[in-house]
């Protein structure tokens, strides 16, 4: 299974949910960073459930350490290894579970690709919880996108159907941040809050869809044909669990326009060149076009539901009912914010240094 | 700019519209596939204009020719390269408008990352007609996984808002084929045949959305957590022009429903584990479940109208207006569906090779 | 700086001498080995300064940790890290010695690499001590190749130029793993040892030639025409530090000879396919041919000597004098041997699973 | 097979020795390169057999043509694609020796390989005329590092154990070109070509060392732990067919010398940091030092002779006598010059692009 992304930004993911730890090794980042495990700290706990309506109580107290990669506080050029160790990990009742897969995780698929060997308490490499190595080479990857001047900003914009209002860029990230759902529109938040508890309080649960954006992107990110930024960026973000579509731009809206409105006129706008519309999201041939980078991701409703579901059992080979006990996540798609954010990091990080733009050493 | 794709099956993609030829590379092709160029050249055929309505006359005449990889009928296990010479290229038009970026396409930001030094003729490297390379390349890969009994195949859904009814899957291949806008909703063809029609004679044009399926994937293909099934496919896709949005299952419908609605049971039928639902696509946690893998891509309406459009003079740096002249495709989907159909056959003998699948040599 | 190798069992290496820990991480491992701790601490401990003559005195007591990858005593098939931590290091010496770079060490490359920003202590990524990943992959990798039947053994051929006389293969392996210097003619061990220690006494150091061997390759290891079984083990073994020559058969001696006596002819061997000698190495065309695969490595005197030493001062640029104090190793190559074995066994288990001989999960 | 190499500046090898062509394709050559067929030719031209004693007769009028990445005589940044199509080839001996393998050959490990279909006519992908496009990638890398001022230079050091006698550098670069030995040492090369002569006309071959020579070579090329300088270049070279051996500075050389001979004193000189002698041929920790990069490859004499040879019948499996007709190469090292310099060329394209030394456009 192949745990590594990017060319020349390199991220290697390792770790299991209830195994000792998860980490990640960044290969390829620029020596002379300023960087220290508070920097990495600041947005692995953004990940936490807090307070957050619907997340699950399980008391992450996530210490990222750095073990690897730095020295008197700055990158190196060295593979920096970050990790955090697993405290809090109740895997005895996964045990009971483990031939009657549960609809709509991966145990069934983990199970038969790995012959049965894999380590499936909390769903090993396919928890949720090995994100917490995306959201660390996240963290690092903005501070190089930093030096160019690249911002990165992610949001929830529909939670179980309600669809968030747009709002003005300073709003966006006024609001966001002090959001539990990370969402901008207030009014719409309170409806999407209800809307998690109700789902909850029945044993269910709901998806949504989070908007990521990047800003001050240089013209001339992207390799077509085959590493387009819209291929590079989609397959980051479908290695965040629960990501069932990608779309820039217009998206799958554009499917329904005309040309002539879909088109995004060209100008000239204080000097610079323009586009009137971004329903390209930013990209035209694969490659940034100046425009503000825009992504959607489409978040599938968490599979943990309290609700008796339908299986079979793999020894017996028979239908079989399955009540998943203890406390599952209503709603993952605050949680996911930072990572979506994280991975665009990584993805244009990656780019940025494929186009020259980040030298091997900052100063 | 990177234009290989696939780690085991590799392609290589080289050529431009109004260069001397488009051709592919594949490197990682099994030994001993009983492969003629009429067998590539039947794949390229359907992507043909041909009587589709609304496309383009340019008589693309395009011969197949295999040189390198191939000895006796057979391919050897050595690099396959398959090129198509360029031939009926009417490239005056482009210099009169290289400085005046068309709307919707990759013309300005392929000369800002090429430093102007790009081929612009026809759109170069960002040509749809690059997509024959990829048609080739599909042609191999389908050869390849019928040895496993992979079948593929991907059809229209969606043009211009008009949506295709479902029908059975037997239906489904038997209309396709024949279906100029390769819709199995015979009745919703005729619609979007109208519709294509209308927005070409007021100079527009019209997008749509393809689905593409996969039966008989065997369980455990895919490489989480960055080489996901859904990762790769969706890089792949992405990878053809005027694509923007990618999902796979229930997509972005999964993210308004519940997860009781939204989990796949698992069942057991005629002894084989099955899930009663397709809401995952055949991918949970980046891996297929044996289900047909189903995608969908959101394909954008052509870039190229008839209609005046406002863009920019790159000299003089100010506010200009285009009109393209010629004869423009009003409507591109029927085209990219077996351009679908390549690039998830490339990626999923990629993943079979992967998962030792399928061995160095077919006997 | 790229720090993994390997396309389908990938290592990646990270740490630094003087840092937390030196570590690597696997990505590709079959699921489904049987893998302990002390199987790796094994392999770890052979590459001990010990009771080797000329070797350091640092108490290295490397104690071996997986932190990830395994479940129940068995790999699952998700990466495998696997780390020591640094206790017993003396960093005080190396801030002095910081602006006048040791001739025949990497400080001076590191240092302008680096923009300055390297971790200089000990030698940092470029110490021996990084190998110790190497040898915790190798084991690994060994026992995977246990599982095809592959096995491998380096042994001292030259210290001194004192070149070590052939024996049979079962006295090789009987005497190579009791012989401090992991020689196998005792005879002439005796005599390098005397070399290592007049050496040392006069504050020098002394290089030597190991060679390695892997016996039961099948047939068909190896992927011309760049990755080959040559070039991936050449670029395997460049890898630890002080190797500056690597050959293959014959090697530079085949340069000197006439095709008549270089070439192995083939025959028939109690009704296998063999060839009567072996100045190929094993390799023809770049892949196996069946025969014991044999690679010979020059290794380079240990830079690190008592004596004063002509270099510069890169504050002053200006030039200097450096007298390197503490006890250095005179002489490496013992220690490498276990290094040599490791990097060939990782590379063979690459190419096997390329090859398809080795599946996905080992059973 | 895989027939790829670089990371940045990549090159895809296809063709075959009796099929329509040989090829190359560039992936990741900058834009903006002046470059026409006719330059490409002058390299390919100085790989001919010509006037050099000891080469076959075949009349190989290698005509250059680039089908893909050139517009309007510059590169574009696509990829580069450059054949050169077989005319002159007698297949019909080769089909009478296919089951009976020649010694030293890849005959036996390519049919072995393949499971039989490849394609064997005079060595198929395994022949030496393969390196026609390692040339042809060469000389386009060789005129990207023209804007580095990196010049490359081999030439022949020895052959049949006659060794040259080193000259200045103004002396070499002078005597190497005209000779048809490529070998600066005109007294020696004058017993060279009487050595070959001998050993053809005893129906037998002879080999040789080539030295591979790059300066100007900026500090800092090169990536440890894996992608040393060293381990890429010996990668490289170890592709060329007939190579057994590679070392770098003193090389195996360097295994007989103390520490205190071979390390290299640092010095200023001119205001420039240098070493005072070479002996690690410009390399230090993986990472060039500034001084020049010298390489050794052992090049081993044709395993085509005219000798009756001991050999298998693959079919009866059974002992066989082999003699093969035709005019042979009696040596190749004069031949494999410019293939040397070909391959490090590609390989420091490939590392000054990773260093972000040459961007994207070079203007």
């Amino acid at each position: 299974m192949k745990n590594s992304i990017g060319q020349m930004f390199t991220i290697t993911s390792f770790g299991e949910s209830h195994g000792r730890c998860v980490g990640i090794t960044i290969d390829g980042c620029p020596a002379g960073l300023a960087l220290t495990e508070s920097d990495v700290q600041k947005q692995v706990d953004r990940r936490r459930p807090g307070n957050i309506p619907g997340t699950t109580a399980r008391a992450e107290g996530d210490k990222v350490e750095i073990i690897s990669g730095i020295f008197n506080g700055r990158t190196t050029g060295a593979p920096l290894t970050m990790v955090v160790w697993n405290q809090d990990t109740d895997s005895g009742a996964y045990q009971k579970i483990r031939m009657t897969p549960r609809p709509g995780h991966a145990d069934y698929t983990a199970l038969v690709k790995s012959g049965g060997f894999n380590d499936f308490r909390g769903g090993g490499r396919f928890s949720g919880r090995i994100t917490v190595g995306f959201v660390m080479a996240g963290a690092v990857a903005r501070k190089v996108l930093d030096f160019i001047g690249i911002e990165i900003l992610a949001h929830t914009v529909e939670i179980a159907g309600i669809q968030a209002e747009r709002t003005t860029l300073k709003e966006l990230k006024k609001n966001v941040e002090v959001s539990p759902l990370k969402c901008a529109d207030t009014v719409a938040a309170l409806e999407m809050m209800r809307a998690i508890e109700t789902a909850q309080s029945e044993g269910d649960s709901v998806g949504g869809v989070i908007e990521g954006l990047a800003f001050n992107v240089p013209v001339g990110l992207g390799e077509p044909v085959f590493d387009t930024l819209e291929g590079e960026l989609a397959k980051a973000i479908f290695a965040i669990p629960a990501v069932k579509g990608v779309e820039f731009g217009a998206g799958f809206a554009a499917a329904r326009k005309r040309g002539s409105e879909n088109n995004d006129a060209f100008a000239i706008k204080n000097g610079k060149i323009v586009t009137l519309t971004d329903n390209a999201g930013g990209i035209l041939g694969g490659i940034s076009d100046g425009m503000p980078i825009v992504l959607r991701a489409a978040v599938k409703p968490p599979p943990s539901i309290s609700r008796s579901q339908k299986t079979i059992d793999l020894q017996k080979l028979a239908n079989a009912d399955l009540e998943i006990r203890g406390r599952h996540d209503a709603c993952i798609v605050p949680r996911a914010v930072p990572i979506v954010e994280s991975m665009m990091a990584v993805t244009l990080c990656d780019f940025a240094i494929r186009a020259r733009i980040i030298p091997e050493v900052l100063k």
